[in-house]
């Protein structure tokens, strides 16, 4: 065995063989889940219908996560330490269900599935079986805070979970497949976000069983002083323990956990006895060892057993093949199950004494089921920070910003559970405020010019939208608080990472010993709409539409149109579990429409008539001008100006929308307004002209079950666009006040005759706005400068 | 200036001066554009007047990039290369197209933008100016296949540009902010794929200015030491030149160069004579110089170079604050403009005389206007490779592993323009017959055992959907053709990517001098209704939905029924030009409907009647039993069958899409069926039940401007799934036959109390086959085993 430790052999026979015992258990358990339906304990001969007809599930990666828990197990119990395990190749489901039941907890939520031999089949027959449990390590699985379905994200939710977890040990299992994503890759560099005083440890362990599907990974075939050298690269200290004889590696393995443990207690009592948190050195264990380890060497003669023929199921043709059904048998038998379960089929003792009691078990630490050590925000009351309105629209503010005093004072009342994430857009998107609370989190070097950056931050800002998610999924997860604030282009960059935690949500929701977790914030800021330094890349407000997907009882959106809204909507999603919650913001300087009562009032309802800007009180509406988001319902509002103006005897009604959701009906998404009270606000028979901040297709999606939705005319991002004025940007995409104006006239029965004349001054003032800015590169001063006036002022 | 190169001073002080004129040229031009409305020379002296009302842009990255840019000019010119330059931090725009300007080539293509004063006026009025161009290396930036606009896919877009380009040297600049990011860490790996000998050279060039928006970079903050080892431990030979002196600087930099080119061509000389062409250790340069150097030390007191201030536009208020005004004059004045440019305007010859000429010239290479090299696939004829069809249904066949013969022929025919991207999943996708033809490339160990592994692979597998896509971009933008294939959830992965893309497609769509280049074709399998070895996690059909949101001319996407159709379509995806091409085909044996010459019209149809599995020919039908996607055809037809046995009398249409867009207005989508054409096939007045592969909502989003959209009814995922039987998937959803029969029975009018007994029948039915498989762990074998019987076989 070739190692960077001095090879040691740290354990004596009797805990070799105790470790080597429950490692054949655990393999024993996994093999038994992918195969059988029956004859658990091998007590009669295997017959072919003991064996399931269809064979699902993943052997590869299953001996070393095994032989990972295991080791983890000893020195979690020597060490009486809080640990919890993140298998990343999560496909290995049945190695870590096999060890949950090994310890106790499986059976402790399912008595059905005891540690008897008659659970023991039940535990067999539900793994990847109709009506039984999934073949990954899902939500299902007790301990698990990572599905790992899709790879690339355990060491980022490792991370995580050990911010502000100062006693926590993370020990994160990495496939080395899993390890060639760049998500993963882009990991490593969380080093520099954890203190050593404050954080707990992530401890890394990286799988190098050579294979992933059907490929050679990277990591396995560069030279091994290039692996080692990319991970000194990245600040760690690696341990690598390599061989394909058990009992050296069970003597390396435990050497290398000693080892790593020694170090991570050395740099923690450092940190936390001398206040020295510089960025220390942590350690990572590489294990190299064969794919499949102890599964068939060979089948139908082609070599399986260390190569990436393992991957899933080697046999796999066991009903049938007489010659599988033996080598299956065989391979059972191999880890003598008579020594490793008594006679009730329960764990012999000495297996089921190697993991520690209690809550110190992985499977059964309270932090891998966050919402059961998850406490609430202590949240100042919004009010006290909201803008005051005089008039609607006055004054202009930027609502991020406002927001980010909230904010400030959020951190300051939660120093301990509560992180915004961002990829270096807190500043650019004006939250600035935080920063007279706390830093950026940052260990690496510092200068004296550094502006507020320290080891000790509440904002946490790498340039990876990856991390940034990844890192407050695992926070989350294990019952913590926080914001993730992005452009809102990007957050497409997570697309499908949400995609997953969208189904833990879901999923957990469904499982009685889960508790709710705190809801998933997204503030999306320097959206479509005022992109001026960038252009057509930055913009594109699909991420709504991509989460409307997902099942309807874990997402919300919100499209709060001024700064007082985004402060209720913000205040009301830190207070919500289990959610995605996107919020949708504006940084520039706009409109402030409501005050702060009103504003609560307003997001309470979700949407609601702008009295104040209709003239249909007591009157059936010509025509319903509908919008959501900040820059829509500016234009709207300014749509609404021009028609008081020029059209004083249109009825017209204004309708505000800031909760997305409310647009469906009550049969599909929990906040749907019911049918009557959609007409009602909606009418059933007059032209809505619907300005919108993302696609439009997107309300025609949410809507078409309405009655009058024939009549809904929406106006939005049609993808075009660049670098160039924010009038200029609504132009381009027909949505900007003229239009608006123009899409009314058009579409309200009788007004194309009459109002022929206010059509062209529509058409025209578009020339001369586009014009303008061509000559002077910025709007005009009349769009620029505008201002919503009362009526008693417009028509004295 | 510290260095790892023995410090030479390679350059003369002729070359030197030279350099740093050209340096100080492009710098000027830079600063021109982002602050400068006229006065373009400061012949008079600079009034606020001349400067743009609206100060966009971002100067901090812009000297490096020109630094940079000068630097390779030199060696390209002195050595004869040709190379292409790919701009990492895209957000400096005005740095690229200041180079372009000087090149000369931006006035071949803009004569109005012409290389003397009033040329250069038009240049920096236009830059980030409504009606002008962009402020990133956009497409409309000759030279560039890398907007750079999200950051962290420069060095995958560099590779793919390499890849079969023996030529080519790729020089690509990676800022220290965007080497944060998942994606960019995960590509510097690439270089175990590339291939010495075949392929061309990629230059990482690391852009250390020190900052990204408002924080320091990981990568220079961490230990000198561990940068350099994290760069040996990816395989490369990293050459480090830092300082902020000028003239060191530049010769530190020529040195590098120098050293790395001849690395470079050693490196290629070897392989290519030798025939050794194991993974060499590729140079990359490190460049820390200080961000925005040159440009205005302190503004307002506060440090601006060599600072995160100095990342957009240092002096933001010139217009206003005359101090800011006199600053930026100096700043201007500083670079010497008269010694730089002749009284006419134009570079002076030194200056000129740099760059390379024609299309040596970077931003005149025709590799970067990847269409102007395109040349066609030779494409076996499709129909040779089909499946003979003896009856509709009848053989079943696996539709990936009959493409995979056509694709292995595609491969042998073009060894040289044609490459198959894939996460690890070309054999898995049983895509298997290609490897008759080729490799996977690995450039890393391999060993005797390995398969299908080799140097010179067509196949491209890594575990990196980014790098997938992004090599294929790359691969794409320099005139070559290939496909990515991919699990259908974890396409989700690039979400991002693919509206980088699509924007890109849009883009140059309308750029007269970009020629179109070969689509980006993705073949979805494992797709979301047979995760058979996986579950929940691994089922997601919302990439089409994402995709739909991007311009109508640039997206298509298909979903052939079968084995037939899917080459059909392949064959047409890899004709087709400039378009984003989603197929989604399975890999699970299922049944052939149609003869390969029916495939062909079906599919040139789009869309179609079936009418051999329809009995309405002649008559008004009662109900259209419409489906899409081979999963939801199969239980279309199921339940056609149903229909058929069970209520003779009733007329049922049977319509199969292949292509999604025909559903959409003609208006909207140029595969759009006309109104009549949709009318006649899909009725304007009869129930429509339609078995989608995806989710319903999408067909509701394309057909809602239908006349009979009211009563269209769509069945498809609606987020249930786990690891089961692929007959419990479709009843999860409500998609099975049964419920398609209850469907009908529900919808066309007077069944209901007619069909009530059928309509029981069938809720037991799938009672029935939900318990067989919970009892057996299969699906029943009536449902196994369904075959389509032809009428004349139902109804004797
Ligand atoms: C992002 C992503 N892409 C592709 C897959 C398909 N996939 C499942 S397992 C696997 C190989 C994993 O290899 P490794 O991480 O080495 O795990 P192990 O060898 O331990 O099974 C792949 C590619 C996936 N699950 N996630
Ligand atoms: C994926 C992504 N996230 C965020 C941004 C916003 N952004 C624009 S520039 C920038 C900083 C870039 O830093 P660096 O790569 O070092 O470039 P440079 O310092 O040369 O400007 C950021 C975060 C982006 N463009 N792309
Ligand atoms: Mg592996
Ligand atoms: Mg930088």
């Amino acid at each position: 065995m070739d190692t960077t430790l001095e090879p040691a052999a740290p354990l004596t026979d009797t805990e070799l063989a105790r470790l080597d015992a429950y490692w054949r258990a655990a393999n024993y358990l996994t093999v038994g889940q992918i195969y059988l339906l029956d004859n658990p304990l091998l007590r009669e001969p295997l017959r072919p219908e003991h064996v399931k007809p269809r064979l699902l599930g993943h052997w590869g990666t299953s001996p070393g996560l095994n032989l990972i828990y295991a080791h983890l197990n000893r020195v979690v119990k020597a060490r009486d330490l809080n640990a919890i395990y993140i298998t990343g190749p999560g496909h290995g489901g049945p190695a870590i269900v096999a060890n949950t039941w090994l310890e106790g907890t499986y059976s402790e939520l399912h008595p059905s599935v005891s540690r008897d031999e008659a659970g023991m089949a039940r535990l067999f027959r539900q793994f990847s079986f109709p009506g039984g449990i999934p073949s990954h390590v899902a939500p299902e699985v007790p301990g698990s805070i990572h599905e790992g379905g899709e790879l690339g994200y355990s060491l980022m939710h490792a991370y995580g979970a050990a911010f502000d977890n100062p006693d926590l040990l993370v020990a994160c299992v990495i496939g080395d497949g899993e390890a060639e994503t760049g998500p993963l890759q882009g990991s490593w560099q969380s080093n520099v976000f954890n203190n050593p005083a404050r954080d707990g440890a992530v401890l890394p362990i990286l799988h190098l069983n050579g294979y992933k599907i059907a490929n050679p990974t990277v990591l396995d075939r560069i030279p091994r002083d290039d692996l080692l050298t990319l991970l000194r690269g990245y600040g760690y200290r690696p341990y690598l323990v390599e061989g394909d004889e058990i009992g050296p590696v069970h003597q390396g393995l435990a050497g290398a956990f000693e080892r790593a443990l020694d170090e991570i207690a050395a740099i923690q009592r450092h940190a936390r006895t001398t206040g020295d948190v510089s960025r220390p050195r942590w350690p990572v264990i590489v294990m190299r060892t064969p794919k499949g380890w102890t599964g068939p060497k060979k089948v139908d003669g082609v070599p399986v057993e260390g190569t990436f023929h393992a991957h899933q199921v080697p046999l796999h043709n066991v009903r049938r093949n007489s010659e599988h059904l033996r080598q299956l048998e065989a391979w059972l038998r191999s880890y003598q199950p008579e020594e490793l379960f008594d006679a009730t089929g329960a764990p012999v003792a000495d297996v089921a004494a190697l993991p520690p009691e209690g809550e110190r078990r992985m499977s059964a630490n309270p932090h891998a089921n966050g919402g059961s050590v998850l406490r609430d925000l202590v949240l100042p009351d919004y009010r006290g920070y909201g803008v005051d309105v005089l008039r609607p629209g006055d004054p202009h503010s930027e609502a991020t910003r406002v927001l980010g005093r909230w904010l400030r004072d959020v951190i300051r009342a939660n120093p301990d559970r509560f992180r915004l994430f961002g990829p270096d857009e807190v500043e650019s998107n004006r939250l600035n405020a935080t920063f007279e609370a706390t830093d950026r989190a940052f260990l690496a070097a510092r200068r004296e010019d550094d502006e507020h950056l320290g080891v000790d931050g509440r904002v946490v800002e790498v340039l990876s939208e990856h991390l940034c998610q990844g890192w407050l999924e695992g926070y989350l997860l294990t019952g913590r608080h926080g914001i993730f604030t992005s452009y809102e282009a990007f957050i497409h960059i997570v697309d499908s990472m949400v995609n997953q935690h969208a189904k833990w949500l879901k999923v957990t929701r469904g499982i009685p010993w889960r508790r709710p977790i705190a809801s998933l914030n997204y503030l999306l800021s320097s959206h479509v709409w005022r992109q001026d330094h960038n252009g057509f890349s930055h913009q594109d407000p699909g991420f709504i539409d991509h989460v409307v997907n997902k099942k309807a009882e874990v997402v919300r959106v919100y499209l709060p149109p001024d700064a007082n809204t985004l402060l209720c909507t913000m205040d009301h999603c830190l207070r919500s579990r289990h959610y995605i919650n996107v919020v949708i913001a504006g940084k520039q300087p706009g409109p402030s429409w409501l005050g702060v009562e009103e504003a609560a009032l307003h997001c309470r309802r979700g949407l609601g008539i702008w009295q104040w800007a209709s003239n249909d009180e007591g009157v059936v509406p010509d025509v319903v001008l509908a919008c959501a988001g900040d820059v829509p319902t500016m234009e709207t509002l300014a749509a609404a100006d021009l028609l008081r103006r020029h059209l004083p005897d249109l009825r017209v009604r204004v309708v505000n929308v800031v909760d997305l959701m409310r647009l469906q009906p009550e049969s599909e998404h929990p906040h749907g307004l019911s049918d009557r009270q959609f007409d009602t606000v909606f009418t059933t028979d007059k032209p809505i002209v619907f300005a919108y901040h993302g696609y439009p297709m997107l309300i025609h999606r949410l809507t078409y079950r309405r009655t009058n939705h024939g009549n809904l005319h929406v106006r939005g991002y049609k993808e075009e666009g660049t670098t160039t004025t924010p009038f200029d940007m609504v132009m381009l995409n027909d949505l900007d006040r003229f239009h608006l104006v123009i899409d009314v006239i058009d579409r309200v029965p009788g007004l194309r005759t009459r109002a022929a004349h206010l059509r062209q001054t529509m058409v025209d003032e578009r020339e001369r706005c586009r014009d303008y800015t061509r000559r002077h590169g910025e709007d005009a001063p009349d769009i620029a400068d505008w201002r919503w006036q009362p009526e008693a002022e417009t028509n004295p």
